[in-house]
């Protein structure tokens, strides 16, 4: 199950930061989505499509923002723009389900559309950061990674991979550099040149680059990265958003390696130095040097943003900056091997995805929350607080021809406003009975025999209490005493308020722990 | 959109009757579905279906409660018995969308799996009744009408149509009877018999029935209609469910069509006179008497529930009890017609569904709510009260260089819980910030030009204050004083604590009115 409390805390920083609710349909046209997936070797693959009974071709969405392109293009005119809107959903990807791959997963996306300004991309990198601290996940556990394609695209074209007829390559490029973090930089180098043999033997074909190429691009991705003994380093690196003493600038060695920060020279001047004549590069560094300032302005360090020149992000459709918001903490699993969750939300600007229903541009930015994964994180750091809601007050059936009686207390019960209910199973074996309210959590259970009828009384079981003085003892008679001592017998019109005293027993106990 | 705050009254009233949450994915298995879709004339068809990158067949459900079968089966030794669970998605049907026609709505489902007895089934009518009141619907605009497959069955049988070759005739006859409400006593004769032709000509085969059988038919669904005067007064009268005077079992004959009351002689023993030869007759009237006897216990009278003997539900996986819950409430349309929401929940009890995957049989009963259907009802009742949320403050841009200090503000605002955020359209016509302000439904906008800023203040505009003093102008000059004397200046460093002023003085304002 999907964590309302959790949901609740997302919406709530995403109302705040002024988006309000859309939703969009699971199902579209098939030509109103285009073919966005990342990784995907396969074209018209990933995709569940079926045909209507006008042999029109539908698609399962595969994530939120191109449903939202489409309903943005349709309902142009009757938005307000900016438009500003959030939505969770399911999304739905045809390929083999896996260890944390599933055919089905819940986004929750925001997003900004008509602002072609990049202080709404500042914002949505700093909307992250506010959400993962709404979800008790603490500062420097968490890191918001910002690039901007325009740096990667400008780069592409000053080392020969300009023009449409590159696409492919470019393509090919930027998913290789996306693998720097597993693959390393002797990996990805070669996936950049000729291909890459991986362990089980498998070949994968290059981009073909040459060395000058190659070594153009390291400028970009390896900064610096002169001493292969200190690649590693680097390859956490970021360089700091900004030159004030926020945050960690300048750690020690000692630190983890999540968080090392290398802050010098800066890599916006690296990059600028080494593709000064490029306009796409320059745009790019601007832009990063903009949203840098606002963040800063509203009071946002590095601990929480951070400049990371190899985030790429796999889509084809964004355009200027793309965003990431990695957990970097550890958690250790329950075979002792420690683990880390790595990115639980990313997202970008994307100005001609709502363009291509429309004859005018239409500038766009957002953001999507991996919801299961980063759910999965919350339950390893102990973060996931919903209230375990508290089973059932069980009447128990003791007669058969009586339920009608019993049910007339589930029904005094319920409403009272206690959560109530008759046993519907076999009532044959009393035991069984007890197994089940056991079993549902039940903070207490109703007997009522005929010898409590006939004397116009009820028992109530506190199965809370009746747990902790079993666990003292040791042989079965004082177990059985225990038992007894954790049932009291009430008049049956104060059913009610007897079982009312018992839950707030048990809520004052439980403060108290 | 659907609204919150009515699944959260749903859900409230499923978990004070001990249903817990759980969610079950969208796609399943072809097989483990089954076809089970009312009227469902083509087969096969009604289901979005298609194939994964292993050519299985995968299909979109088509309801909760199949893929809740398969959930069950799939985990049973892990799961309490009776298993009680409540859950809320969407469904999708293969057909042509039209007026309250959807390819993809929402149900929301409680089933109690693994109770062989009828007190889960009392129980569901219960809570169908109490989910209505709790999400504002008065007692006496709905009504829980109940009926029994075992005794439209054993009518079945009754009148030679039983056994398994049988089994299309009867879902024919069965499909007929559920269309009594809209086709009348003639058209269902005629369905029943040699077929009907409708308005526009179409004809449709009948179910071949001959005068004998349709008659003792006539018996159970069209009780007493000897007058055909007043065959709409029974059409929409039901037995009271018990002879207690809990309410209306006598109406007198100016109470509106709905709410008609027939009481005497009592419908069960009609049937039984009639068919009493037959066993599933009687065990299907023995358990809608349990169920009344449970009912009347708990203090449910015909006010909310009641017998129906016309109840079908076209679902082919009912074995036992089924229920409907109606409204019964007119509302007038914005063409000025009167309008009916008719059923917005719907259920019964399913033995077979679960077995299908099982050496053994599993008893279980359910229901599933309409959301959208019941969401029109509610809206159009004045009872859909989501609070409208309040639109965000929205701090103007009249400087693009000073971006980086209106961004401060907001954040100050967002960091006190204020709900806020930066103008991110093009700033240059000032009017079309306010423009955009007063769409989102903004309290107040902050604006501060370099006049402001060089005196270290902002000037808060009260949007609402200034929407109400320009209401009492008429004249130009005027509306520019009522504007101005909206907006007020204030020490840059106070800009929180004057916003929050703003909007408590909203907040306060809107309580009284």
């Amino acid at each position: 199950m999907v964590s309302r409390a959790m949901l609740d805390k997302v919406r709530e920083v995403f109302e705040r930061y002024g988006f309000d609710p859309v939703e969009t349909p699971a199902i579209e046209y098939t030509e109103a989505l285009g073919k966005f997936l990342p990784d995907q070797d396969r074209p018209n693959e990933g995709v569940f499509s079926f045909q209507d009974d006008d042999e029109q071709w539908l698609s399962l969405r595969y994530d939120l923002t191109a449903p939202l392109a489409r309903y943005v293009a349709e309902n142009y005119e009757a938005l307000p723009k900016p438009y500003r809107s959030y939505r969770q959903g399911y999304v739905f990807r045809n390929e083999k389900p896996g260890p944390g791959r599933f055919r089905q997963f819940m986004q929750f996306d925001a997003d900004t559309v008509g602002a072609a300004s990049v202080a709404a991309d500042a914002e949505i990198c700093m909307m992250m950061a506010d959400t993962m601290e709404a979800l008790g996940i603490p500062r420097g556990d968490y890191v918001v990674r910002v690039n901007n394609r325009k740096v990667l695209d400008g780069v592409m074209e000053a080392i020969g991979l300009g023009g449409d007829e590159h696409a492919g390559r470019r393509l090919t490029v930027l998913r290789a550099i996306d693998k720097l973090d597993r693959l390393g930089i002797e990996g990805v180098r070669a996936l950049l040149g000729e291909g890459r043999k991986d362990e089980s033997g498998d070949f994968t074909k290059g981009a073909g680059l040459d060395d000058v190429q190659i070594g153009r691009l390291e400028k970009l991705y390896a900064v610096k990265a002169d001493d292969r003994a200190d690649y590693f380093l680097f390859m956490k690196a970021d360089l700091v958003l900004n030159d004030d003493a926020i945050v960690d600038t300048q750690p020690s060695n000692d630190q983890k390696i999540g968080s090392y920060v290398w802050g010098n020279p800066r890599i916006l001047d690296v990059i600028l130095d080494e593709f000064s004549e490029n306009k796409l590069v320059q745009a790019g560094v601007e832009e990063l040097q903009t949203i840098s300032d606002l963040a800063r302005a509203a009071g946002y360090g590095t601990k929480r943003l951070r400049l990371s020149p190899f985030i790429v992000r796999g889509l084809e459709y964004y355009t200027g900056p793309v965003f990431e918001t990695e957990l970097t903490f550890e958690t250790v699993n329950e075979k002792g091997e420690t683990a880390r969750y790595g990115s639980v939300a990313g997202g970008g600007r994307y100005d001609g995805l709502v363009a291509r229903f429309m004859g005018q541009p239409v500038p766009a930015t957002g953001f999507s929350l991996g919801v299961s994964r980063l759910q999965a994180a919350l339950a390893a750091l102990g973060k996931l607080d919903d209230a375990k809601s508290v089973g059932p007050v069980v009447v128990t059936v003791m007669d058969r021809d009586q339920v009608a009686g019993y049910q007339a207390m589930v029904a005094e019960l319920r409403n009272a406003g206690i959560r109530a209910e008759l046993f519907l199973g076999n009532p044959k074996q009393f035991g069984k009975q007890l197994d089940y309210a056991d079993r549902r959590g039940s903070p207490c259970v109703v007997i009522q025999g005929s010898a409590e009828r006939d004397n116009g009384v009820v028992l109530i079981k506190d199965l809370i209490k009746g747990a902790e003085i079993a666990q003292a003892v040791t042989d079965h008679e004082a177990y059985k005493e225990a038992s007894l001592a954790a049932q009291i017998g009430v008049a049956r019109e104060d059913l009610v308020a007897e079982v009312k005293a018992v839950l707030a027993r048990h809520a004052t106990a439980q403060e108290r722990s």
